[in-house]
């Protein structure tokens, strides 16, 4: 790194991006797997010849889908504003891109300002698969009942602890968090979207809710005993983990700032 | 091969099936690389025990995927019909699906029965591309005239020489073919979807249409000029290939069996 490269670090510049997440090791920079951190350090360092390190607004993982990451990062950079976006688009790769650069308040943080994040997991009901979507969707080729699911995820909306559906090895301390939204959606191709929308989300959170849910859905699990599992607090208790190819963050929300959901 | 696997081969069966072409060579068996008929021969030899030769409607190039592609192949395999979708799709890579398994009429020929066959060319007509449709769209950030476009599709309808439409190399003989429907279909999610069902195509055709009709939409080319390319009859009058990405086979029919359409 040149000598005093990053000695004036204090433009902030906030993006808004979307991956493919299939080919990547999730968001957050590893030693030995292509990341998505990794990729736009890498193509950011490449514009500002400054070694930059971007702070996401959380992590997502392997095989994880975005259409609204937000992450910002600093430079000294005499690069305008509006160059980023297309400068790194030509250098990203086609699964990549970024969607916007702004200029966020100083005190802006992409992970500690958000005010709350939106998920969604999309599930293909049919009896046959889609090639098209193998990698988009959890395919389950039995029917969901979709009205024993729709109160599940009603229940779930509030300040609750969801130890229930948190994977170990995640880094936050409490498991309390406030859902705003979750909600189910069917369209008549028997596409299944689960929104969730809270102030935080514990690792796994979203896929062990789903992989949960969709037990219900299939008659596997009771209404009832959903609720119990919610309560007990304990992860044993939940049902399988959704895989990671449903699973997009769809949003980041600031307060003051609005969503920045995708159009 | 085992002596005899081949004796009695006296049991047709036609697929139907949709493929992501984007890792593949296109359809046509090939010595060096991976083609979709090269695997479907494998996976069909593996369950038959035979050596089976599968005949298609006809090629798609590489990276153009299909959603309604039809093929046929011969057998002495006691394996019962339907054994053969589940049997077939539990080997398949996930980028191929046998959509269905019929007992065709004796005389079936999936080429040479065909009576029309209906593509679809997809194109984004947004500013930004999108990462999920990287592989499925040609990309197209200047807004397209689709009113423009519409009256140059309608112009080849019709019994016609598409010479102008045909790349070198094909194996047709006669360069007339009669277009049925030709049109343009938009969303309010800027996807532009340009549809072809013609008793026959010319290689490269509807990529050197849509190439060239593309150059209308940007007003690059008038309609006038269009027409002229169009009963020019050489190619080199046209304009360029659309690439192969946003090119589906949709379907393939056959008289008195209906269109095999997805749903």
């Amino acid at each position: 790194m040149p000598l005093g490269a990053c000695s004036d670090p204090h433009k902030k510049i906030k993006l808004t991006l979307s991956y493919d997440g299939t080919r990547y090791q999730g968001w957050q920079r590893q030693r030995s797997a292509p990341t998505v951190q990794q990729v736009l350090e890498e193509k950011i360092g490449l514009m500002t010849r400054e070694r930059v390190k971007v702070t996401g607004s959380g992590r997502t993982d392997a095989g994880v889908h975005a259409l609204g990451q937000v992450c910002h990062f600093t430079t000294s950079s005499r690069i305008p504003l509006q160059a980023f976006k297309k400068g790194l688009n030509s250098l990203l790769p086609p699964d990549i891109l970024i969607r916007r650069a702004e200029s966020p308040p100083p005190d802006f943080h992409a992970q500690f300002s958000a005010a709350s994040k939106t998920y969604e997991y999309r599930i293909l009901n049919t009896p046959d698969p889609d090639v098209f979507l193998r990698n988009y969707v959890w395919h389950m080729p039995r029917p969901l009942d979709a009205g024993a699911m729709r109160p599940c995820l009603q229940a779930l909306v509030g300040r609750h602890d969801f130890s229930s559906f948190r994977s170990s090895g995640g880094s936050a301390v409490s498991p309390v968090r406030t859902m705003l939204r979750a909600v189910l959606e069917t369209d008549d191709r028997g596409l299944v979207r689960l929104v969730f929308e809270a102030d935080g989300f514990l690792r796994h959170m979203v896929r062990n809710i789903v992989g949960t849910v969709v037990g219900v859905g299939l008659g596997k699990v009771s209404r009832e005993r959903f609720l119990e599992i919610f309560e007990a607090g304990d992860r044993r208790e939940a049902g399988i983990k959704a895989p990671p190819g449903g699973l997009f963050l769809m949003s980041v929300s600031y307060p003051g700032q609005g969503s920045n959901s995708p159009d």
